[in-house]
């Protein structure tokens, strides 16, 4: 039978993270089409097997940089393709259960991403408080909400709302500057606007050090801005990399079309994760 | 009063980490002379303060790609000298307290790196388990001897010595190939030995999208061979990053001394995280 994904949307959950934040704030959509799902390869997954339409995954963050689950089942794991993306600020809220005060918190609940951007706020406000890893902070409010002792849970303020918790203290993260970049993955590549931005993989052939200079020349030579570079392992030994690279333009350009073109005539892979419509700057 | 840290080294804890078992490797050292540390941020920063006269800390790994608080802690925070490196194979087990079996494990614990790096083998052979997370895997083997629970623990078999728990399956990890390099950070910057590696950070100045094309040229133009790049977030917005690279040749040879001078010519900072002798290959 086949499977009908319909509208639905996958998002990394639980309820309230801010995936849900960002997914709501970049489409209109219905609370009963959205399906939270545990990690990011699994929203990914999903996609792909037909569950939902389209799934909603964090890429990259301003402080903690890639996220590598994403990358990582998009290049190796996944054929679908990026068809949007949105920036939103990270603000990071402490929030306990109504009535505990900020003086009487034991434990501080968040996931290590979130505790390692307030690490400055909590050993000057919470000195020797004990923290414990989530594996998400919308999860952390949950299980705050679901423990009597003097707990407190790092993340939106979306949870609280969703938890019932009290907000201690708010925008708690050390550095200003802290946005997350997330993507709509699905299976429909979308055409060109004119204002689009491409997401490629490329994998070199071992040994030939100077292949990421080749392929930075080869932008260079056409004058296509690169917005981002990282270097993943390949997973096959230390010093293996592929690099993950976002140009402006879509590959339906002429000259985007002819970079991929040489470019695959020189390394051994181009892996195409999509063109889609830049973002402007970030969404408040 | 000064410190006098001795001949003391910190080293990521608790007893029993991947680690523990590089700094042994490494370094003929005493026990009592070792001196476990939470975080990676805590045992470099015992360093500075004088704490401890080293400390051991794992920097890349061959499948999660670097280790953003050691990368991190380094550029930015500490003032300190990579004095040597290792690099050692992780052979994940998993472990259990005695008499509990392979298909009675309800639960599974580690640190989130090593459970990613046994996403494959845990969803074979324990189809929904329950996965928890501890800050490391010496941690889990830990948490798993003290619970009565069908609980068990992914992590280094020195850790099973340790906290007296059966290895109930070894080499589990998805990939061949998973390696960690480990660096031993102190004061002393150590003199040329002929087959040396330099570790530098490079800082680039906003908005010049050729920077790193910029480098890499500079080093290609002195037939420097680079063994790593990676980008790091300088923690201030979306897109603006920071390059650590790893390069052959000690900051007291000519030619590494003329590429740093130019480069600081033509980039914001160049940061000498130090010069040392470069590993030969993995150490079993």
């Amino acid at each position: 039978m086949p499977k009908n994904p319909g509208k639905k949307i996958g998002f990394l959950g639980p309820w309230g993270t801010y995936t849900q934040e960002a997914l709501v704030k970049l489409l209109p959509i219905n609370e009963e089409d959205l399906v939270p799902y545990t990690t990011e390869a699994d929203v990914i997954k999903a996609v792909e097997r037909g569950e939902v339409a389209k799934g909603m995954v964090p890429i990259e963050n301003s402080i903690e940089g890639s996220v590598r689950v994403t990358l990582d089942v998009l290049a190796f794991e996944a054929n679908l393709f990026i068809e949007k993306e949105i920036v939103i600020p990270i603000n990071h809220s402490l929030m306990a259960r109504p009535g505990v005060r900020l003086e009487e918190i034991t434990t501080v609940i968040s996931h290590p991403q979130s505790l390692a951007q307030c690490r400055g706020y909590l050993s000057e406000k919470l000195p020797g408080v004990k923290v414990e890893i989530a594996s998400s902070n919308a999860g952390a409010a949950k299980i705050v909400s679901e423990n009597s002792g003097k707990l407190a849970a790092i993340g939106p303020s979306l949870a609280a709302e969703i938890y019932g918790l009290d907000v201690l203290d708010s925008s708690i993260q050390d550095f200003e500057d802290n946005q997350t970049r997330f993507v709509l993955v699905g299976k429909e590549p979308p055409g060109r606007t004119g204002h689009d931005k491409t997401s490629i993989v490329c994998f070199i052939y071992e040994d030939r050090p100077g292949s990421l200079l080749l392929i930075l020349q080869e932008f260079a030579y056409r004058y296509i801005n690169l917005t981002k570079i990282s270097s993943r392992p390949t997973k096959k030994a230390l010093g293996d990399y592929c690099f993950f690279i976002d140009l402006e333009g879509h590959v339906d350009d002429e000259v985007v079309a002819s970079v991929i073109k040489c470019l695959r005539c020189k390394i051994r892979e181009v892996k195409i994760l999509g063109s889609y419509p830049a973002a402007n700057g970030v969404t408040d």
